[in-house]
């Protein structure tokens, strides 16, 4: 499918339910949203969904967003790579009917009844921007809110290596829209509570190395997160933290599961590795740079395995 | 002078001395470095100089740099706001005989015989960049690199307020022209010494609240920087770190003097208050939202003097 077909068919909807994946990040919470409001600005009925709710740092997104009342025509997923991914309960509900998938993940499982898949593109808000632009929109400053928190969250604000010229002349015109880009990026990249700052450290202190000093680990327990207090969602940010050591060339987080302590969820981050292939050898997948898997163990045999693995792949 | 008037004063230069600012920034080190090769580029004799010479860090700006033997006909100062900021011994022999000043601080001095002095440009690499084009240069990816920098390291990687559309669309087009975005960005933003990370958290253990929890104050005294061996160019990032803490609105950071122990160097960071306002109380000066000041005193005067100011700020 084209970007031009895309836009067609995105015209086309009506009564349509967006769906994005579990624990929204910010480019599918924008894509849907940003989608949802750029649709019901143009008469057209739709709702966004996802399993977990949208974090509380997201409000100058959700803000007035309410449920609208329609009997469902047509089920679009946004940044959603597998069904998998959907959670609990949407994933039972929605994996077999699916009509459109709009992703920038070269590992989407090709899930829907029609696909439009850019792995070149930083971000899916940027397909949505690109396909409102085709479309003549003239997005509010809601919409634009919404696009340009997930193409900077998923450039981390236009630090990462695949941020394109593309992706900073879509921030360009979001900000002519008047996005309200500096109070999001303090939001999403630069404040964190007390609490974070404190669990922070205690992590810090948990990074372990290869030999070499190329593979770095931290640690994320149940024990931490319940005694710092801090919010599930704020933990996405550590998985950053590793890589920032100098020398170090793959940055791996290990986060406990709450529901399952023994079970890790990894995040792989990489300078110059294939992090989406480390994470295949676990069933996982992803970006080049950024990728993630599930490992059963204990946290020290998941450390080694991982390491190992990632060390094998430099 | 207009930037049209810039951009001929500049075509027009030859054997020419370009002087950044000491401790060099990236801001002023892309500055005078990109001009510098352009103006080689094109068949003129140009160095840059400063008092400091420039950080390891730089090294991909500076690599294969080597000062031309000529006789100097003009003076150009790059992103330097007050001739004091030159640092010994440049201030000493140039202060006076300053032909062109290009800077982007409203609070510049204007020290030389013509200034281009643009405050509402993010950095001034940006002018740089704008002038560059206007004379239809080609520049390569060194200069590329170097433009880049500025503008990233002044815009906080795209993330501070004053970011404006311009400095996004000129990073699209330097990625076009093949600068080397993501590792400047690593270098700049990102790597950190394990010595760097240990005395964050040692200074993150100072940090110091107003009852209202607004401003927030952090402390690096010699003590700090000399046990963990840390470069004093690595501290710059450190301002950035009260401004972290949910709840903050002015951040500040003292930095005790190597050569004058009894003395601070104040670094203050806003989100919604004007820094230079603070900074002018005790003598600094510099932008709305980032700005400094030196205060002579112990550690506890000087943060309870600095805080009670900016609580009276806010």
């Amino acid at each position: 499918m084209t970007l031009e077909e895309l836009a067609a068919r995105i015209s086309a909807l009506d009564c349509v339910t967006i769906l994005t994946h579990g624990h929204p990040d910010g480019d599918t919470a924008g894509s849907g949203l940003g989608l949802c409001y750029y649709l019901r600005s143009v008469g057209k009925r739709a709702n966004v969904k996802n399993s977990d709710g949208f974090p509380a740092m997201f409000s100058y997104m959700t803000e007035g967003y309410e449920d609208m009342d329609f009997e469902e025509k047509t089920v679009v997923s946004v940044d959603v790579a597998d069904t998998k991914l959907l959670g609990s309960p949407l994933e039972e509900e929605y994996k077999d009917r699916i009509d459109l998938c709009i992703d920038h993940h070269f590992s989407n499982r090709n899930f829907a009844k029609e696909s439009y898949v850019d792995g070149d593109s930083c971000a899916t808000c940027l397909i949505i921007f690109k396909v409102l632009k085709i479309l003549g929109a003239k997005p509010d400053k809601r919409i634009a809110d919404c696009l340009y928190t997930g193409i900077a969250t998923d450039t981390g604000c236009f630090m990462f290596e695949g941020t394109s010229p593309e992706a900073h002349r879509a921030a360009a015109e979001l900000k002519e829209m008047g996005c309200h880009a500096a109070p999001i990026n303090r939001i999403m990249f630069q404040i964190k509570s007390r609490g974070r700052i404190l669990a922070e450290q205690k992590v810090i202190s948990t990074m372990r190395f290869t030999d070499s000093g190329e593979v770095a680990l931290i640690t994320i327990t149940n024990d931490i997160i319940d005694h710092y207090s801090i919010d599930r969602s704020e933990l996405d940010a550590f998985a950053g933290i590793p890589l920032t050591v100098e020398g170090v060339r793959v940055g791996i987080t290990l986060k406990q599961q709450a529901e399952d302590p023994g079970s890790y969820k990894v995040s792989i981050r990489t300078v110059d590795t294939d992090a989406a292939a480390i994470a295949a050898k676990f069933g996982g997948g992803g970006h080049i740079r950024a990728a993630g898997c599930t490992v059963k163990g204990d946290a020290d045999y998941v450390a080694n395995v991982v390491m190992q693995t990632a060390a094998e792949a430099l």
